[in-house]
């Protein structure tokens, strides 16, 4: 049996649920005799680095249970994609302080890195395990049939389409809402979930896997307001024309020279003065909202499906480390939609680093500026139930 | 005893909560035998000078709770503000239909108009009873204590806080969230709930209350940052320089004569730049959110004493024009904080009209970038309890 420490870190964009995968992957480790001590890396890997560690063995279970329904990193998160030199620092202090087990629970970046310092202690003969956890509200890992934090984001975008499109039916006009997602399209598509009748919202939803091409949105939107005298647009902060430039952004550019697309109302305000622009004259109010970091962040609204899976899959990875079965990220597999069920499998670090999915051709419509029902298949049980929307 | 038909009407931005007025309103005139018919108005007035009703007698009170349950107008609502003409139009409508009783669910705005139609029927020696049903997520009118709609936008600001300032605790920076209110600040006020410990955000408030001067601002920010190693400022969308002109807008008039505010990120992405400016170089990440329409429009997060008291001022409206009492506009008297009760009572409609208040400078720190303690105990209990933030 392969006895020592643990670290413990948290990577990336937190979610709603992240802390689940934590207090799961901590309490599953309070039982595992391999393990002899938790650590808590502050700031992923940028804690490791400085030895920054929490000691996660005393905290009470209450205490716990309060930090997993509390959205956002607990141990605080990072943004750093690290190179050779900062992997090899991790594993110097991993040796140091006789570090055996590293759970990393962030997307494909973190499963990166988890497989780069694996190598390493692989390379230099240090028995070692490492296990990913996966999360991301962009649901854009690899393998897995989803996951974690998505189906909670998920919710809220559903829930905020909901509303907003009952306000837009009082008020009229049209509606555009600028969703999370620079690559993949999976959180946007959810608005489809806000649909209850015919003639509801959102009436046009446009994913970053299609080209965006402003003069068709146009047309798009002047044929929804002719028939339902308004119009509400799920759009991706990701979406980007023909050459593959995004539509707006504030030009900033992140460490991984990533355009900054979140955090800003540029794209929103963009879309809304083509608009403005093709109803002049014709006194349509036209409006744009950008959901933000709430869509990640905002607290009591969590899917359920997801609570629970974020924790199980903390569990598991932990249980899976201990039991000496390896390296691996952990992924889940979906056994039946209704009624809804799942289980817990391992997948080669490899396979999830670096390189992430998109949405399906098959859940997108020929148009592409909508989804299909196999698209609404797929998510429905994992948002869970939504509010019956009352009628006059 | 008056007898007749009566018209009900919602008005101006929906709420989460202006439902339960009108569903509280169509349950009471069911059991009063001075009403004698009970006609919704699609879209408040502009339905009315339509004649464009919904009999509301016919409905199943379970299909009404649900409606109930629904943000925003299901009736439809309005931006349209009455002249003289429009005013005489609705009258008109209301005596071929020997309608005797209106209520009309709005702001201050909508007080006007009830009151201008009012005034008209006794001119015209016309036994008519007109009932202005307060809502206003802004809590904006005078004589009451607070507006039913406001403490549930309130929650959602405040939860919304709750959670961003978790991600941005994970992920440091500086974090700027727009919020609704143009002239009032007290939506905004209320991020101050989502505090539970010393260095909690939102670190800083700006009302429009307060001149909002550049400078200061970006000095207050690089203060908090370098106390708590980021910030999280709540700015409310009507912050205004010291000549009274709007720090950001989309440069669009509604019909009103207002520029636009809400529905743009300008605001957010102005004062972002600002920040980033300031800290040029220093790589500290800046974020600007603006939350939207979601504020009024979020479903399941509404206030339990808001959802009550919506209901009750229908209820109560209602009730008192039957019972031959006169024309008014229902407030609400707060008896106590703790525990929260409050009563309603009726006020002159010509008391609402027109002018609005605005956050009580008891309420507003020294230095105009914060809320005080009594603030809080203002609007706590109308907010309701708020879940625990779990820490490490």
């Amino acid at each position: 049996m392969l006895k020592g420490k643990m670290v413990i870190g948290q990577s990336g964009g937190p979610t709603a649920v992240i802390n689940q995968s934590l207090v799961g992957a901590v309490l599953a480790a309070r039982q595992e005799k391999a393990i002899t001590g938790i650590l808590g890396a502050r700031h992923g890997i940028a804690g490791i680095m400085k030895e920054d560690f929490v000691d996660l063995t005393t905290q009470s279970v209450e205490q716990l249970e309060v930090v997993a329904q509390t959205p956002a990193a607990a141990l605080g998160s990072v943004r750093l994609k690290p190179g050779r030199a900062e992997c090899e620092r991790v594993f110097e202090v991993f040796r140091k302080n006789d570090v055996r087990y590293f759970f990393y629970i962030g997307g494909n970046d973190s499963a990166e890195t988890a497989h780069i310092i694996s190598e390493m202690a692989r390379e230099a003969n240090y028995d070692f395990c490492t296990v990913h956890i996966p999360k991301t509200i962009d649901n854009d890992l690899r393998v897995t049939d989803h996951c974690p934090g998505f189906a909670s984001a998920a919710r809220f975008v559903a829930l905020a389409f909901m509303g907003d499109d009952r306000d837009s039916n009082a008020l009229k006009g049209v509606k555009i809402n600028v969703v999370m997602g620079r690559h993949a399209g999976f959180l946007t598509a959810a608005a489809a979930l806000a649909r209850q009748a015919e003639g509801d919202g959102p009436h046009l939803i446009y994913l970053p896997e299609r080209v965006f091409d402003i003069e068709q949105f146009k047309q798009d939107v002047r044929s929804v307001v002719a028939k339902h005298g308004r119009c509400v647009v799920a759009v991706s902060e990701g979406i980007s024309d023909a050459d593959g430039n995004p539509i707006a952004s504030s030009g900033e550019r992140d460490s991984h020279g990533n355009v900054q697309l979140s955090g800003t109302g540029a794209l929103g305000d963009c879309l809304s003065a083509h608009v403005k622009e093709a109803f002049k004259g014709e006194g349509v109010r036209v409006r744009a909202d950008t959901f933000g970091y709430l869509q990640r962040s905002f607290p009591t609204i969590v899917s359920p499906v997801d609570a629970r899976e974020a924790r199980e899959v903390g569990t598991f990875g932990v249980k899976h480390a201990a039991s000496g079965a390896g390296n691996g990220s952990v992924a889940i597999r979906r056994l039946s939609s209704a009624p809804y069920a799942s289980e817990y499998f391992m997948t080669p670090l490899a396979s999830v680093a670096r390189e992430t999915t998109a949405v399906a051709d098959a859940y997108i419509n020929a148009a592409g500026n909508d989804v299909t029902d196999a698209w609404l298949d797929y998510v429905r049980p994992l948002v869970g139930d939504l509010p019956e929307i009352g009628r006059l």
